[in-house]
């Protein structure tokens, strides 16, 4: 968990009608453009900042470049009762990835499961956006997708030919918030490298390491070196699994083929990504099962603490009661991002400029 | 990878057939007894030898303890098109995990995708067994299970209230081999944390930690601290995230209510797993598919070394070749493995010695 940026608080509504507004400035449908809009906001709301309103003025470079279609045509391309491709269109890869995942849910409300793949999309912001969405369904949401960029190297190897690549499982329960797992396969993201580089700290052991195996701590040095997977060479076979079955088998990139999406604003990303949804009473009546996962969510929370340790936290608990508390008290936005976001709303000529 | 034990070597039908024998003499039906012996020499041609015939001494014990039900009546207890729920009536975990494999594979030829659930189980060898057995239908497999012993704690927490879960997913290939996951969620296991203690070795930083999270290397102290998962607390989340989905769904053991195996040989295991099948002509015509899945494997394969490494391997490769090897050259056990298995022989009054 990062900490608090303490920048100034919006509501997350306001956000939402500011990214709704630029998004439509920049040529997208209204309903498009307020679907993206509150698909970011839910990062946000969340805690991953990294993967909310903050990569509005990317989005803006990539459309302005001509890099995503504004009037996609998402449609499913192979489908059965209970899968279906879908090519994105170069569409905003929100727009593509909520097509899927209702998809999903409306499949696996008939058959009971479903799993979707998608191809020729985007970005589309974080993964536990989409896996939790079937869980209001009382269904268990998984999702995985190919990262946009490559900054990890096979086992074994230095070239950056593997992302991040992240995966996402959500569980519902009763009384208790949802089980949310939301993690990449690395041990750390590129941006909190770059981060500390710009902070002029450097990183620890663990999270990269040099073209000849040795730690890279300096954070300047990072494009000597790659992100470490998780857990060593059982982080690159998870990896490398998530990018077989978001990329490879929907017919999206992954390896040598991904788009670099910061360096390259153009280029058609071909961004793959995968969800599943899978009803509970498949297996349980609903609501014995969401007793019994409160039952286990409790007894792992009350289970005996480390010394120093003021509470153990479940999968997703934190980011649980970070959505109330930011429903609430509003999203804190850093400086710099604040910044940019009023530069777009300038060269947008938006009416609402966060002052 | 451990080294291979240069042990004496053992052609695998030799093995499945002592392995048939022991099991037919401890009381098996003839048919449950072949096919345990084979699901567990799957797990020694892949080099998963913790997992193979040296667990059979183990489940004797438990047969002879009454702790195993003989003749089960393993069904399914709910069930649709895409999804069931086994009952496996607390027989050898080989047999439900055979039977829930088959009956996913066999709804997923029908309808393209399965997702089935056990309970009332027992432990089942090795994960790649299962989640390989679809491969050769075109399909993918996913397997989970919760580990019939805790031997870790929450992130956080000092409890040993979870399990190393383990997780293997397999996707067919063309020429190259299908690429094959399987790992646990924790950095090692027990066993060669137990193995070095008996070796007087110490084991690295990273493989277990005291109850007040520090590091423990010398092995002999095992008992005072517990293992690590892989990533911190992204091993720790997707630890019980796998234990939900193979435990808590399907109503079998999770948490507290794990009956450690090697300490109790009676108490019912209720152990719990989940197999997943999907036909990948959902996505793509088959051979585009293994093509492209070749491509990419040689991509990666290919791609530029670290200085000293000779090979980059993808995941499951390296038990790839180890199947042709020991098929052809024979099954290498310990003499520990080897004297063990004789006694048992003894025991049994089998005809086969493996003098």
């Amino acid at each position: 968990m990062t900490e608090e940026t303490h920048g100034h608080l919006y509501p997350a509504k306001r956000l939402e009608a500011f990214g709704a507004s630029a998004l439509t400035a920049l040529g997208l449908p209204e309903q498009d453009a307020a679907l993206c809009a509150v698909r970011m906001i839910d990062a946000d709301l969340r805690g991953v900042d990294t993967h909310g309103i903050f990569r509005l003025n990317h989005y803006s470079q990539r459309i302005k470049a001509g890099g995503i279609n504004l009037h996609p045509q998402v449609h499913t391309v192979r489908e059965n009762a209970v899968t279906a491709l879908v090519d994105g269109d170069n569409g905003m890869g929100h727009v593509v990835m909520n097509f899927a995942t209702e998809l999903a849910i409306r499949k696996a409300a008939e058959s009971g499961l479903a799993w979707i793949g998608t191809f020729n999309g985007n970005h589309a912001g974080a993964g536990a956006v989409y896996s939790t969405m079937p869980v209001a369904h009382d269904m268990v949401g998984m999702y995985m997708t190919v990262a946009n960029a490559n900054h990890m190297a096979p086992w074994g190897g230095v070239e950056l030919i593997l992302g991040t690549n992240p995966i996402s499982v959500a569980i519902p329960a009763g009384e208790e918030p949802p089980v949310v797992l939301d993690i990449a396969t690395t041990v750390t993201s590129y941006g909190k490298v770059k981060l500390a580089a710009q902070k002029g700290e450097s990183i620890p052991v663990g999270w990269m390491i040099d073209r000849k195996g040795q730690p890279l701590t300096d954070p300047r040095r990072s494009s000597e070196g790659f992100l470490l997977p998780i857990g060593g060479y059982k982080g690159y076979g998870l990896n490398v699994i998530i990018g077989m079955l978001a990329g490879v088998l929907n017919g999206a990139a992954f390896g040598r083929n991904v788009v670099d999406f910061n360096k390259d604003v153009v280029s058609r990303n071909n961004s793959g990504h995968m969800i599943t949804a899978m009803r509970v009473d498949n297996f349980q009546p609903v609501e014995s099962f969401k007793q019994e996962m409160d039952r286990v969510i409790r007894e792992i929370r009350e289970s005996k603490r480390m010394e120093g340790v003021d509470r153990i936290w479940l999968p997703g608990e934190i980011e649980h009661y970070r959505i109330r508390e930011r429903l609430k008290n509003g999203i804190p936005l850093a400086p710099i991002v604040v910044s940019n976001l009023r530069q777009l709303a300038v060269e947008l000529n938006l009416p609402d400029r966060l002052e």
